[in-house]
């Protein structure tokens, strides 16, 4: 049995996302890894909005990562500072092509390729208020068992309520 | 891109479970799944000893459940009330084939097969002090999310930490 399987084969991307955008997410995924954070891509918040990359640590520290391909890409996002209601600190994360200038000082930053990243500007800390960070753990904690369940176990009577 | 993989592609068995086993592990991550709890498979948690599931559902209550195949499998485990450290409420999980008269009444029962589960008894409550559940809600966050990645990622710059 190997556990070599094709990533395109595990991962169900939504086809909305470009190819630039997944390399950057899988290079910023080692990066955070490497932190000490465990990460999962596309959750969506109470909010409605969907975070690009969810992450949290040993300590329950969370952070969210958006992943911003191009400049078009950033100029379409005007809500971003909302996500900060849903975590401890708040990145962007681009590619060596796109102008880091555009990105706001306000939030940290990463350069990412599909390999690894680097983080060129640290966040300021907003801590989440404990009911909050509860919620949002939890979240993350059945996004990422449910998701790998279901990868587990294709015939699971599907999606059993709204908890991937 | 099909989600339709094979399951012995995507989860990494370590060889230990009987076909059994697993049998009922499936039927019995898809019996919380309804139930509202997310779960994942072989755990280890701080007192060294593994957890064959340990589920959690959205309003933080955590689970654990012993998966017995087997009389033998039953009676090789003197620890089990030891679980109850690291969870709210504990259960036995086993198939058609084991007497069920073997269980402790004090703990929960749950009968599988491979397609799904029944609660028969269910267990009494011993909830956990906040600072442990803190700690295994963050065990089973990290752990779920970082098998994930595994399976997104095999390339992942391989096993970075203890954290699966």
């Amino acid at each position: 049995m190997s556990k070599m399987i094709k990533p395109d084969l595990a991962v169900p991307t939504d086809g909305r996302q470009s190819d630039r955008a997944l390399e950057i997410q899988r290079g910023t995924m080692r990066h955070l890894r490497q932190r000490g954070f465990a990460s999962i891509p596309e959750v969506t918040l109470k909010s409605g909005r969907r975070a690009d990359l969810l992450a949290i640590n040993a300590k329950g520290e969370i952070w969210i990562v958006e992943i911003k391909s191009s400049l078009e890409d950033f100029r379409a996002d005007q809500k971003w500072p909302d996500y900060r209601d849903f975590c401890d600190r708040f990145f962007f994360a681009t590619n060596h092509e796109t102008s880091a200038e555009i990105f706001p000082e306000e939030a940290g930053f990463i350069i990412a390729d599909s390999h690894g990243a680097e983080e060129l500007r640290s966040a300021p800390e907003h801590k989440l208020p404990a009911a909050r960070r509860k919620a949002v753990t939890l979240l993350f904690a059945k996004s990422a068992a449910n998701r790998l369940h279901d990868v587990m176990d294709p015939g699971v009577p599907s999606r059993l309520g709204p908890d991937r």
